[in-house]
């Protein structure tokens, strides 16, 4: 009997070459994870992410799925994955998924989260995981500048140039929902933020792009009512800069309750 | 003309074998600083610390100090040393110090912070960060623990067996104070909590053995009142296990309000 598994998983993704697997044998959390499955179910596969995270981007609940006709019990899929997967990859919670469930084409909505820090010196332990942006951070611009960007828009100039995200062929181009997108202090770093951006689908990139740009607004680089002119141009450009991969992480993915 | 200059530091210490300089060559948090200071300072110089960080262990601030004759502007021993050293280590500020001032012996206090992880699955970038102490846990009993742990003791049964802290060469043996000792709910991880220690001193390992004893208090692996018998048997082999280094952070060390 053919089963659907669907993984609930974190990672570390600070050693890996992003999600998707390589041709040239780079490490990546797709490529680490088909490995350690094919040892257990004893047959090649493919694990299909909900999406794509870029090289340094880290997750704390990416969700994937993936086919077999094994019949071992589920915990083979958590404890037992667990046991051959370095560290920085932790399989969270496998069930069964049914036959219509696929990790990508059935999620509602993503959560992605963006932690940066504006003081001057990083601290050493929190390096790895937080966007370093220094300056003078003022957050009301900056709400200011997502509530623009919230709602349905074509994202083209948050997008990285030169590529398109293979949803895309869906036809809506690069239109996408922001259903949220907040800015608040981070409890655990003076001179930390976090952006919370909420969406039906992000761009290659957009996340970060999103970033460096309503952070530079923060930082007073850049006037804080020049989110509808970058919509309008259309043109990667436009925006600011591509904020640092580390502090971005997966937070959620959201699927409708039946899924 | 003699100068001492005193430093504040931070340094993630999951990649050194601890504070103190080694003979083979292994690298350490002392080492790395009088390796940068002495390509700035033109000569040979000791660094002192506020006290030696085991392998693994963070700072968040370290104080150290050490002397000089170059007439550098103190830039020099913060920005500059800076761009000198790995990113794991950040001096956070520099200044003049008197020459009574001692990083070691002007401290009268310290506050270590131990944060542990007590859920099933470690999230991965947590992990370099945090102990792993799986199992249900009861912050109740701990605090209980901690209020008998509070006061001035002789902590041998909390010293790592067969060495003795040089400060001990004071004579006042293995009798340390803890002024506070508390345990709060970590506020990014659910099921993450922070043990925070303040005395006048702590031995080889102390609040590692305090975190690993208290937190089997807490998991229910030990009674919740064997903290006075274990302090009354003044032998390592009664206290817990050690805890791992990775959660340990020395978080301030506290000086007369002159020095």
């Amino acid at each position: 009997m053919e089963r659907s598994i669907r993984l609930l998983l974190a990672y570390d993704g600070s050693n890996y070459c992003g999600w998707q697997r390589q041709r040239q044998g780079e490490p990546t959390i797709q490529g680490i994870l088909e490995e350690g499955l094919q040892i257990i179910c004893g047959h090649p596969l493919t694990v299909h992410g909900a999406g794509r995270t870029d090289a340094g981007v880290h997750a704390l609940a990416m969700v994937a799925h993936f086919h077999t006709q094994v019949a071992h019990p589920m915990a083979a899929f958590c404890k037992g994955l667990n046991s051959l997967l370095p560290p920085d990859i932790r399989i969270l919670s496998a069930e069964e998924a049914g036959p219509e469930f696929h990790s990508r084409f059935s999620a509602l909505a993503k959560i992605y989260r963006y932690d940066f820090f504006t003081g001057e010196i990083m601290l050493p332990s929190k390096r790895l995981y937080t966007g370093h942006l220094p300056g003078i951070f003022d957050p009301v611009p900056v709400r200011e500048a997502l509530r623009q960007l919230a709602g349905t828009h074509d994202f083209s100039s948050f997008e990285r140039s030169g590529s398109r995200d293979l949803s895309c062929t869906s036809g809506r181009g690069a239109i996408r929902t922001l259903y949220e997108a907040s800015c608040e202090p981070l409890a655990e770093i003076p001179q930390g933020w976090s952006l919370r951006l909420k969406g039906d689908g992000f761009l290659r990139q957009m996340v970060r792009i999103i970033a460096g740009t309503v952070i530079e607004i923060g930082l007073g680089k850049r006037p804080p009512d020049s989110i509808s002119q970058i919509l309008a141009i259309r043109d990667r450009k436009a925006a600011g800069q591509t904020a640092p991969a580390c502090g971005l992480f997966l937070e959620q993915v959201i699927y409708p309750p039946a899924a």
